[in-house]
């Protein structure tokens, strides 16, 4: 494949500033860190007005009110923005942890942290994104080269700028993060083939733009995702959690990948369960496809196209199936995950452990929201993604799966 | 992309028993493993036979000696190939291990090891690969579908059949150990592409069958490989170790990827120390490729071609360049490793230290011979192969890098 010469000047630079940025001290990357949170609040007026030009434009365009508004930014936004930057410098750095063991010819094999290198973002319109990708992959010592989403141009090329600047001021090597201002579809291209300076790519986005980068992708890429979210509601569940957990799964922010889209129902209890359930979701104004049992049971139910089980309605929709005890619920699941978040609700110990164990997925829970997948609700402080495959990282992504290893080897002349 | 309906129920199969085989307990896979270390003594006839076939098309096709040697089975080799099964029972299993902590909420998050489910090996002509591999699989939980070597082919299929149908007589699912018996390119080039059905390809052998495949799988890969490995000899290296180090990095194995193919020598001890290693290796039969001051300084060196710094020699050839001190060291290295194992022999502290941070490669060593980076030496009891890249696993893989985590978070009616 034949480069474009810019593009190909942007992985050079990148891998340049990575020989670098590699082996360069915590303090160092915390002193960027705080010099680009300070750099933001300081150019706060000509984030603004970039990013009214975007917003003006998606108007314009009669873009979606919910994707205006996550393309909007305000004060409040960037001081916001701001302080996460303050967040990571409190985050423990991973690189150079590890662990060492000596082998019985006097050998000492050290396992240390390392960054990956070349981080490639790809990402559609939300200008946080653009900082906090950054960040995260400064703390953890790698280079990032950034490609957002086209209607956030004008926002991101200032954000991209100002902490650029910021990190090369404060001592970083230039390059170290970088933003491809080009937004033709060739260039993403070339980019996710670049083997040569892109160590691995990160797509963060919709269904569509994901299996894009799985498809074409030659450099190795790590899947953020897609959740189609069950959860099974066992014919011991106990109503009192399943009655807020599911309320909460589905209504508390239903347009992001740990919301719940499916609820299996034990057959057992469906004529029990569901009109208690249906009446609090009906309250919240969620809309239910349901199974031909449950529109029986419900007649405020519609019946579920074949695509209602396959697909996240990302809406306060809800599909509804009831299904023949654990096996069926299992069953279901295994043919409709995606593998990211799956939850039971049941006082039983037998059933919630088989669920445990049988289940494929990042993430599996028993008598909890699905909404838990998040690398702040895990408790590592920030995320890059939730990973839904299974090689490198799975499920959220901290500092930790932004690094990998490298093996020091202590020898005294040591030879086979 | 339009797979085979026979490639297809290859991968429903493997799809299958994956689900069964991910919470099998150790007990029965180690019940498996020596069934079918039982199995292959029992069926050495059946296995001979079919070997010898093989080695006698390889013969006629005029294929190198070393890859006939490669390629032949003995009585002894079947017994040593038993011996191995035995030594996989004896490592530590480890799915089902983790760490778990406690949220604020009381959220128990669970981080445990589990199988990645499908694993599809892509290998040369080497019949002992088809069984390790298989063993090394099913240990860690995970289904097999191996894709050997044409050449192997009819050994292959005894080895494989002996081994699935032991496996499966000691109760393990059926469909655990599968081998592609069509040797077409096509169908290697759907089982990449056969994202529904395998969870990850690991290309064993020369670097074209690698690169072919990191260039064509959608299919995570795990590559492994090639290794350009140099060492360096610092000026205040001890010859005493130096010495020992270059002739056994270099002559006790050629062929193999971790072998050394490139010796960089301080400038400052170049016309005291080349002389002196020159003898040592023209004993061992080593051709020396040399830049210019190399050959200036030792008669018997040839001109290095551009290539000898790029691609492995794997054969009695070691290239041999004279460089400005650590700097020029890691320059070369820098531009020409292929990021597997690298080694500096010296004796000063902050030029070994600087070595081992600046260097970017799966294993970085301090006096010590590169043919160390291996599974068993590093005292992972076995080895699937060693990763140059990145993501997932670097240097040697045992069993643990052939799994993946699955959070499992226990609840009691958290909400968000």
């Amino acid at each position: 494949m034949v480069f474009h010469p810019d593009l190909l000047e942007i992985g050079r630079r990148a891998k340049q500033a990575a020989r670098q940025l590699a082996f360069a001290s915590t303090e160092s990357k915390n002193n960027a860190l705080l010099a680009m949170s300070e750099a933001l609040i300081n150019n706060e007026q000509d984030i603004l007005r970039a990013n009214s030009l975007d917003v003006q434009a998606a108007e314009e365009k009669g873009l979606k009110r919910s994707l205006v508004n996550r393309l909007s930014l305000t004060s409040a936004r960037i001081a916001q923005i701001s302080q996460a930057l303050k967040d990571v410098v409190a985050l423990r750095d991973p690189v150079g942890e590890g662990e060492v063991w000596t082998r019985p010819n006097g050998l000492r094999i050290q396992q240390t942290r390392v960054p990956l290198g070349v981080v490639a973002m790809i990402y559609e319109a939300r200008p946080n994104v653009t900082v906090d990708a950054a960040a995260l992959c400064l703390k953890s010592g790698n280079v990032v080269i950034l490609r957002g989403g086209s209607e956030a141009l004008e926002s991101n090329r200032v954000l991209a700028r100002v902490i650029a600047e910021a990190a090369e001021d404060s001592g970083l090597p230039s390059g170290c993060i970088q933003l491809i201002t080009e937004t033709s579809r060739e260039w993403v291209q070339q980019l996710m083939r670049m083997n040569d300076y892109v160590d691995v790519i990160i797509p963060r986005g919709g269904a569509g733009l994901i299996q894009a980068v799985v498809q074409n992708a030659t450099v190795p890429v790590i899947e953020t995702g897609t959740g189609m979210c069950h959860a099974f509601i066992d014919r011991e569940a106990d109503y009192e959690k399943a009655i807020p957990i599911v309320i909460n799964a589905k209504t508390q922010s239903p347009g992001v990948c740990n919301a719940l889209e499916t609820m299996l129902v034990d057959e057992a209890i469906a004529e029990d369960f569901l009109p208690l359930i249906g009446e609090v979701l009906k309250s919240h104004q969620v809309e239910l496809k349901g199974c031909p049992k449950t529109c029986e049971i419900l007649s405020y139910a519609v019946p579920a196209a074949p695509e209602d089980w396959v697909e996240e309605h990302l809406d306060l929709i809800l599909s509804v199936k009831v299904v023949p005890g654990l096996d069926g619920a299992l069953d279901h699941i295994y043919q409709y995950s995606t593998k990211h978040s799956e939850t039971i609700i049941t006082e039983n110990y037998s059933r919630a452990q088989r669920f445990l164990r049988e289940i494929d997925a990042a993430v599996v829970y028993v008598n909890a929201s699905t909404r838990f997948t998040d690398g702040g609700r895990f408790g590592f402080g920030a995320e890059i993604g939730i990973s839904t495959q299974k090689l490198h990282a799975r499920g959220p992504m901290g500092l930790r799966e932004l690094t990998t290893i490298k093996y020091m080897v202590y020898g005294d002349g040591q030879i086979v």
